[in-house]
């Protein structure tokens, strides 16, 4: 399916559609309806469950504002920027970067300084997308990304909404560590608003001004912390390594996790672990795997500080796009806090056993060097305490010699109190480093609702349905009263609806329209089963049944109402309806052509 | 427990804390710890249950940041302000209003004039609360409470974060009414982050500039949608009319929401259904309901546009606080964007049968009125259309009389072209009316945990414990090896952790200190149920056992492993833990003193 299609269908059937339109609209920025809001929690209930609760980490909920020192620190401030264009004819901003790599061969134009790319939209006389103008003589513009605001009255403080949730975990670090005692490894989750404000927002969810993100931050401990890679290491995973790119016929290498880490593919056993767990949590929620790939960063896509770096990409309509990121960042965040921030962003390791260390030491006597050298005496103990742990040897001789100002000055070895200290340390202050598995939410809506578009012909007529997981499909299940003349039916359905509501499951009730229809409405939003209440269910002494569609297959089966419940939720916790098939009653499908 | 005891303890245990601290501080920012996200999410999904699911409403997701247009129709640009004092001294921002109360006999200060508000700080000779400067002379201004931004590059568009999330929905309706068919009533929800500027935010998350809200718009023809108000009629609920807080003995009226609403206490029978429905939600959750009302809002409370309105109060450290509100809002919301906005801020309501409708009107012969009349001929055309719809009557003499441009001109009936015509119609648009629940979530997780606390002796030792309900508790269980150095136990106790996540229960695992002092963390953070493996459960052929005790009692039971995911599933779900104690093998506590 087209995306266009894809955006039409989201909007009509409640997934999605962009804000505001009452007034024009608002671009980069999307409101889900009811049917997306339903299926984006879901999504976000199965990443919580797989990469928080089952692994052990822990949430937490910061806010979106954050003060700007945070971002002094984190670097956003400063680089956090797209090359933007405007157009001098009719105003409209572009990302020049974008421009210029449209009509040349260039793949990476933002790695290029401003005054290149002036000159590269003048050298291939690049119009303006919007109006025709040619560009050249426009300045390009380094454009901070961030959405500015002011908190507080008066003496306002300058705050940005945060562009990634990750800040909001590394600047509590030194209370985070705390509630893990102080111990590594541990992960922090958070999932939330994430904000930027996009030179040239894209269509449907894929660059959005707010948008949400799933992120892990795994504080480790370089030198001593093995993923639980035994889990995963079977795992099989479609890889696009920077090689492979690279080559002029580059081909995907289908491996295993295990054996990707074993011949250094993946460079981070971390980085491999959380790929095989990314895996199967795709498999799981949904994402066709014939349509999904890692791909390893090039080296000039990387930050300087990540040591390896793979996204997760999906196909949509013909198009890779990145629907994660899987970092090792070493201990760049935490660094960069520990400088700017007042807080402790180390851990404490404690040593198995308390270790001895010697230490070259100095301890001049300043009664000596303050008549001999004057205003320089202190600098030239200094100087002294530097050479002791740079080179102890140098006070092997009789005097040793050290630089102060550019002049030479010579000390008495017994005046410099030169002496090996021995101290016991029970251990060091280190920097934790950081994996970071980043999903992006809506990126993941948007693969689902693509990958699981599906058309096909019941009983003769055309329908498309939305093949979703159970677990992850906007309601539960819906429920039909055949017919709203016969209070009997009615009042049934209404219970059937009530009781499943009561057991948790998201339940739509519709009693308008001919049956097929009704069906077709729920087979267009993923409703995984379909609940009809007819005459036959409560005709006779024997306790009421409803019958039950599966939408794929739009096959029935007829089983007690009060079984309903219990049968849905089984259902929806991953149970074939192969199982029901099996137990009850089949019904002919002849029904849903009423 | 006073308010500064809890935000300590909620501080050291993981609940919230004030943000970046590493940088300072931010004032009226806070982050949810591990403890307290889970827990503000758990409270959140029990919202969602029910007053989305159970009640078969549907629930979106909007963009925080909003264009200006928005704001300028609902009001918020013009009229969302508190009273702003500013110390010449010190530059500290204060609510002005606050001040006044403060020291005077004034309730509402904020319904006075600024000047006036100047002449009270004057005569009062308040003085700056943290430097001590007198504040006269000093100038109030409306502080417009909205965080500002700029969207886009350039040509950028001002926007603001919102400051509620009910915009969010009330600016969507054209498109939402489509997805409820175009039938009312329907019920629109949404949990997520606000925005105000507070001039003085206060402690905790009592008064924060960025928190989050669960508002639930039901939308209702005011004419024909009657609530189900048969379901909540006999739930007691605790009333606080207006007219008992303005008598000089006020009292409570205990009374069902049946009762309050046929003898009017509750003006709208849907807020009194909401009321219902909100005070078994309280229940469920665990507020104690002896530190808790209904309070009505007085006269000046109130909008002039909302009928009835009624906040729920719980009693936090000595004060009263609001936690939620049930407004009767009638159209003003979507008449204010149908103004504003272009979209169909209606729905087309039906009539039963069609109606014909008489209607005069006017067909002016112009090519006598263009002659007799020259260039105010199509004025007065128009006031001749104008008097037939509002006095038709005034066309059964010879001549008709209009005023235009001041200036009174007759006109011959029969070049009016008068005439009453019949029209069939087979409905009307209408506003829908708004019923508003909107519920302070980090309120609510504030009562909660002051509700919740208790402290007591359990063998001898004093404790403190949370007493929250499991469903809502941050974690399910926490389970311990008794000791860390038999592998056989450490391996069952890491299996049983792995086996409870995977059922999607979140788990604490703590194999640190003694097997009391790992109790009593887990009671301070509420764990409703431990999870101990033992020697005694591994030993014999048998199958391995593990003790669970129940955090409020300390009593303990003894149950086959392979049960307890089912067990603590039901007892998340509400089953009490007298059914185990009848079930299976207590267990003497003197375990947790070891």
């Amino acid at each position: 399916m087209a995306a266009d299609d894809l955006v039409e269908l989201a909007k009509r059937r409640g997934f999605f559609f962009g804000s505001n339109g009452a007034y024009g609209g608002t671009a980069g920025f999307y409101t889900f309806g009811p049917q997306g809001a339903a299926l984006k929690r879901n999504l976000e209930d199965a990443w919580r469950d797989r990469f928080t609760i089952r692994e052990g980490n822990r949430e937490i909920e910061a806010p979106t504002v954050m003060p700007e020192p945070v971002f002094e620190a984190s670097g956003h401030l400063e680089g956090f920027d797209d090359m933007l264009v405007e157009c001098g004819e009719c105003g409209e901003s572009h990302r020049a970067d974008h421009l210029v790599e449209a009509v040349t061969e260039i793949e990476d134009a933002e790695a290029l300084p401003g005054d290149e790319v002036e000159g590269l939209i003048a050298d291939n006389e690049i119009a303006c997308p919007s109006c025709g103008t040619p560009l050249a003589g426009e300045s390009v513009e380094d454009f901070n990304l961030m959405f500015a605001t002011d908190i507080g009255p008066g003496d306002a403080q300058p705050g940005y909404l945060r562009p990634e949730t990750a800040q909001g975990i590394f600047v509590e670090f030194p209370r985070l560590k705390e509630y893990a005692r102080g111990n590594l490894p541990f992960g922090i989750t958070q999932i939330g608003a994430a904000y930027r404000n996009e030179i040239s927002p894209r269509g449907g969810l894929l660059r959005l001004r707010e948008f949400t993100q799933a992120e892990l931050e795994q504080f480790i401990d370089p030198e001593a912390d093995e993923p639980p890679l035994d889990r995963v290491r079977d795992v099989e995973v479609r890889l696009y390594p920077a090689t492979e790119q690279e080559a002029d016929d580059g081909e995907y290498v289908e491996t295993t996790v295990g054996e990707a880490v074993d011949e250094g593919v993946i460079g981070s056993p971390w980085v491999g672990y959380y790929l095989g767990v990314a895996k199967e949590w795709y498999e799981r929620v949904g994402v066709d795997l014939d349509r999904f790939r890692f791909r390893q960063h090039l080296a000039g896509e990387r930050a300087h500080y990540a040591a390896d770096c793979w996204d997760a990409e999906s196909e949509v309509d013909g198009d890779w796009i990145e629907i994660a990121g899987f970092s090792y960042r070493s201990d760049y965040d935490l660094s960069k806090h520990g400088e700017h921030g007042d807080g402790a962003f180390t851990v404490f390791k404690r040593y198995d056993e308390p270790k001895t260390v010697e230490r070259a030491a100095v301890d001049p006597d300043m009664s000596v060097l303050g008549p001999e050298f004057g205003g320089d005496a202190a600098a030239v103990a200094e100087a002294l305490e530097a050479l002791a742990e740079r080179d102890p040897d140098a006070f092997d001789a009789e005097t040793v010699s050290v630089d102060v100002n550019g002049e030479t000055r010579d000390v008495d070895v017994d005046v410099a109190g030169f002496a090996i200290e021995e101290t016991t340390e029970s251990g060091e202050h280190i920097t934790p480093h950081v994996v970071e598995p980043s999903f992006g939410v809506g990126r993941t809506v948007q693969t689902l609702l693509a990958h699981a578009y599906r058309e096909d012909e019941v009983d003769g007529e055309a329908r498309t349905y939305l093949s979703v997981e159970p677990e992850i499909a906007p309601q539960d299940a819906a429920v039909f009263p055949l017919v709203t003349n016969d209070d009997r039916l009615v009042d049934l359905a209404d219970r059937v609806a009530s009781d499943l509501r009561a057991a948790g499951l998201a339940v739509a009730y519709d009693d308008s329209g001919s049956i097929g229809r009704r069906y077709r409405r729920q087979d267009e939003v993923g409703t995984p089963f379909c609940v009809t209440v007819d005459r036959d269910g409560i005709e006779g002494d024997a306790p009421d049944t409803v019958t039950v569609r599966e939408r794929d297959s739009a096959a029935q089966v007829r089983l007690p109402a009060d079984e309903l419940a219990a049968e849905l939720a089984a259902l929806r916790a991953g149970e074939s309806f192969d199982v029901l098939l099996d137990r009850y009653e089949t019904v002919e499908t002849d029904v849903e052509t009423n």
